[in-house]
């Protein structure tokens, strides 16, 4: 899918670590990007040999400038090159002439909206015939805190998290916020047009890098989505969190959907779809991708949902457990013995249930707060503590407390840290020296509740899914010959989703000799059109001679089908109506999808996706994983479905799917699932346009 | 329903703008409020006489102390209490004494969880029956800028938001939040116990405050919620708007629930309905309240939900546009003829479309920003305009640009006044001296992008919805004597809640009499159990003799009820389902609620609420709010429902609920809505416990 890829690993060393630089395209001028790469080049000087180059030589920032890389000393294990475009691939090619082992592109390859486009693809694979490692181009650099290369145009802070980006503003600014939260970066790699170097293999060598403990990631354009899946679940697996924040192509939004798994099964919900396969980290936001980061170093995520509150006043611990159950985390009543334990020592009117509020017991004491979170980080009643408030601020109270709060903040993260369970704190002093004390502790410090509750309630519905994993693609099957409804339910009947007996009649007398075939009642389906029920091309219910018969005759006369499908009728009011399909997306390959059928699929948008092919197992988790879960497992008195039935025939849609790439979209709507088995009551593929082999009738 | 209540307007300035000031139990023990009260209320004196009492006499901070009120030269206009506590009393009585007109009572009162106890009553009416004001006990003070009266522990900034506070805490953290924003108070009030004065009165005197524009409020125990709501109404409706951070009673949550409508309209959505009919916006936390505020004030909320996004650069425009969208605002494709006139200018790879991506533009020309916010702004497209990334920080760049920004700062400013739609700014410079401009300038600035979009979005929301009003309750009607079935179905259907024709038989014979009369088919029900449908009470579809007779002999063998009930069955597969009810909740009385019914209601808990009584537009309304409200409208080919007819059943039952404040909980549920009217298949009353003249029989 893509011309670079990632199949032979490579060692970039020379783009991280290289023993040489050059700057090609130096300059003076302060606002070019040769200016300031040259700058940030030079800081490395104590480390590595630094050259210059200009085409024009002379002096560039006080430094000699070579005319060409031919003229220095030694071949540049790295080359940035930075110049005009026209001059791009002269440079490239001396480079390679030279011996270069990795060049990094500032300029633009491509036309700006054409990333991948011709220039870029004849520019990679002149680098990759050569064996030279090329990042970019239209990239912004490449920062290795270790190595002290800063090939970047700003100050980066330095810490223990890898970025790759495809935006240089959106890599500042996640630097900005990691700063403000006592993080950093040990590599940044700016992305560019991906043409060579992509983000899956950066990944991959991310997650083997000593120094970088989470792989954070900007991408808009994934490349092949599945090998960048596959890097990050082995990140994930090797204890390296990836946290991904993605923006959707917008042209992609464009293309026609004929079904309403096109419609559901989004780009959007694809790249959910990787991340719970790959145990990725969703993030919607720089600020999001930050506060996750850090709740997912130190310590790292909870264990479960269970949450207890803790905060000096009752204002702070009520807003906290209001925003805490409204994302989904349990705050459960502490054990009478446990609240018996608190009690000793806090105010008596404290509050111990939880939310726990130590009513001024943290000015009489400071030290209740450490006692109070160890105790019931310790008890086990609860997978983690939030704590909300004043504190940090009691350094402008008394010296007394002011020098208590920073031995608190020890014996907190020492705490955290013997129960293996997250304390996350928000406090009003964000910048207080007992929230540094607790950030370098490894507990997370937020500046609004709802910042620690949200980071909380996201590693906490993580619980349990980090084990997906990013399924193969079987080998490609016969493409299909046509794409008509009776062409669907073979394909899909032959994977093993059930049907109803069928069969197709062309004449009155037909139908009603397959009805007394096939037992009452029946349906009758007009063939030929693709969206039969809106038409009044089914008709449900015929239970005898005479109805059949004459709902035959009115398919004839109204709608002239090409022929006529007569099926036994389902129990439709014993069963729960699912919509089951799955989509071929452009850049993760088929991603299967359920969820509530009939009318209420489009109204209430209850789906939930995962990267086909899905075995039995989590075609079951996906179906337990919808809001309307309950209907299936039998509300009010309701029979539960056959979910091993319903979650067979999920899975066996979703191996079909993933064996036909020139589907665009495969969908059973509905399927339903009874108290035993399940049946699908209709069926539709939608061919990929220009996929050959398959053509568009239905 | 309070010992104070806002039945009479009282003149506050005693209590804002003293002449005088007394702290009695001033010290210079730096720990106590005595000590900071003090201090806070010296700094004053160049305003007003201000007076330190203690007991003990002598010198406090360097000032004469008196030994108590009746020693100082003039009796203060206003007085702090701030006395141990069994010196309240006498305290109290020597303020009234010497002619004190308004008394804040830092001192606690009542025990704490005992709010409104029986000594804050004899407080309350000690000082009442004097016509002295009282606030607190158990406050934290109060403050008014503009007076310059600080009787705070802690500096606040000075702004246009008036604050209510139940939390010393809260009310700091919210002034520090605010400070960071460019915002500040007004006037602070610390509501403490709210024993006289409440925040019903407090929200009246701020909304005829010169110096207030916005109220904010953070309560936790809203005394008389009616009250509340209205004085809240009648702020909003004079052009001040009212931010509301609540938290719920936990002692509430555990009230035992007997319906569906008693777990669906809990407190939390009777003070979501007070918001809506009071026109108050809602916030979750501090900085959620604080983010508000800036969208409000301004130019204020935008007239709906269609928004431009601009940004230089892909990337922050991508973030900006997914989460707006997220949010459910509306990103339209801009005009041909719009997107012409953005182009001039920019470079050729700007995107206009919608997001707006400069491209680069902003460094090549920084007023490329007000340009094109200003073209977006006046075309009439969009209703509000987010801007996002890197503006703020073309300060590091040049000097050109870092004086354009301050230009392009104004300018904005200027686009927003003179369009009169909004704009809000992200920044990763949140605090440059652009963005510093642009808040001077009302452009509210944010420096994470979720929360300048999650604003924009809850404004939107609000669009429409700020003139429901708060209903006046009807006069009690005469108690319900029984609350079985029978009686609840008389009881709506005398209200106007249509219901199907019914007769109560006690034999087979009788049953199968009814069913004749009222014609096929009949459903049975047995009368006496509270959930009929759960035990296999109601038998449906009965359509001859037989069956009515087989069911009825069924039931009393089963159940032994007290009787059955015969009714004509309702054409259930012709009409939708919905729950309707209200519940009488303690601080805001009756609380419509309508969701979608059947199995649907606990599933996905899809419900809207109202204050009740509603009136029949309002009840369309709610039912309009629903997610699942396309069913209401005819999904997929199914006929709409008569919206008049369920509105109308809504918007009875709710006058009944409101004549009715000895019943707990009241529901229909399902009532079913037809294409053509709407009927009632099942009615239920829950008396409140210990409500004269309601029995509990079902």
């Amino acid at each position: 899918m893509s011309a670079g890829g990632s199949a032979t690993r490579r060692d970039l060393t020379p783009l991280f670590e290289p023993a040489s630089v050059a700057v090609v395209g130096a300059s003076d001028d302060p606002v070019k990007w040769g200016n300031w790469l040259a700058r940030a080049a030079l800081r490395g000087a104590s480390r590595r040999a630094v050259y210059l180059v200009n085409r024009r030589g002379g002096e560039v920032m006080g430094e000699r400038a070579h005319r060409g890389l031919a003229e220095l000393p030694e071949a540049p294990e790295l080359a940035v090159l930075a110049v005009p475009p026209p001059a791009l691939e002269p440079a490239l090619d001396e480079a390679i002439a030279v011996g270069t082992r990795a060049v990094v592109v500032i300029t633009a390859g491509s036309a700006d909206g054409d990333a991948g486009g011709a220039r870029d693809v004849a520019l990679a694979s002149r680098a990759r015939e050569a064996g030279v490692i090329l990042l970019g181009p239209n990239c912004l650099g490449v920062f290795d805190a270790a190595a002290g290369l800063e090939l970047v145009p700003n100050d980066l802070p330095r810490g223990s998290i890898g970025l790759l980006s495809q935006s240089g503003n959106l890599a500042l600014e996640i630097g900005m916020l990691a700063e403000a939260a006592g993080l950093g970066f040990s590599r940044v790699v700016s992305l560019g047009n991906q043409a060579d170097l992509e983000a899956a293999e950066l990944i991959q060598d991310l997650s083997e890098h000593d120094g970088t403990e989470l792989i954070a990631i900007y991408v808009e354009d994934f490349r092949d989505g599945r090998a960048f899946a596959r890097a990050a679940e082995a990140a994930a697996r090797g204890g390296k969190p990836v946290v991904l924040l993605a923006v959707e192509h917008s042209e992609a939004t464009a293309r026609a959907v004929r079904s309403h798994t096109g419609a559901l099964a989004s780009e959007g919900a694809a790249i959910d779809a990787a991340c719970a396969a790959a145990g990725m980290h969703p993030a919607n936001s720089p600020q999001e991708l930050v506060d996750l980061s850090q709740g997912l170093l130190g310590v790292g995520p909870p264990h479960g949902r269970r949450v207890a509150v803790l905060a000096d006043g009752g204002g702070h611990g009520g807003i906290a457990a209001a925003l805490a159950g409204g994302a989904g985390l349990e705050l459960p009543a502490l054990s009478a013995n446990l609240r018996q334990t608190l009690r000793t020592g806090l105010p008596p009117t404290a509050a111990v249930a939880n939310p726990i509020d130590l009513a001024g017991g943290g000015e009489r004491d400071i030290h209740s707060y450490d006692r109070t979170a160890r105790i019931v980080l310790a008890s086990g009643e609860v997978d983690a503590v939030v704590m909300s408030g004043y504190f940090g601020g009691y350094t402008h109270y008394t010296e007394t407390l002011a020098r208590g709060e920073a031995a608190v903040a020890e014996a907190l993260a020492d705490a955290v840290a013997e129960s293996g369970r997250p304390l996350l704190v928000q406090t009003m002093y964000p910048e207080a020296g007992a929230a540094d004390a607790l950030r370098r502790g490894g507990v997370p410090v937020y500046p609004t509740i709802e910042r620690a509750v949200g980071v909380l309630a996201r590693l906490a519905d993580h619980v349990g899914r980090d084990s997906r994993g990013v399924p193969a693609l079987p080998p490609p099957a016969e493409p299909i010959a046509a794409a008509s409804y009776m062409d669907a339910r073979a394909l899909l009947a032959a994977g093993g989703v059930p049907f109803e007996p069928v069969r197709v009649v062309s004449s009155a007398a037909k139908a009603v000799a397959a009805a007394a075939e096939l037992g009452y009642p029946v349906v009758l389906k007009a063939l030929g059109m693709l969206h039969k029920s809106d038409v009044g091309g089914v008709v449900l219910g015929l239970s005898d001679e005479r109805a059949v018969a004459a709902a035959y005759r009115d398919l004839r006369d109204r709608l002239a089908p090409a022929a006529v499908a007569v099926e036994r009728m389902a129990p439709l009011d014993e069963g729960v109506e699912l919509l089951v399909g799955a989509r071929w997306d452009a850049r993760f390959g088929p991603v299967a999808l359920v969820g509530l059928g009939g009318v209420f699929t489009e109204v209430l948008r209850d789906v939930a996706v995962a990267l086909a092919p899905v075995d039995e197992a989590i075609a079951r988790e996906l179906l337990l994983s919808l809001r309307a879960a309950p209907l299936l497992r039998g509300a009010r008195g309701r029979a539960p479905v056959d979910l091993d039935a319903a979650a067979a025939a999920v899975a066996a849609l979703s191996r079909v799917a993933a064996a036909h790439p020139e589907i665009a979209e495969l969908e059973v709507n509905p399927l339903l699932a009874l108290p035993e088995g399940a049946v699908g009551l209709d069926a539709r593929v939608v061919p990929r346009v220009g996929a050959a082999g398959a053509t568009n009738q239905v």
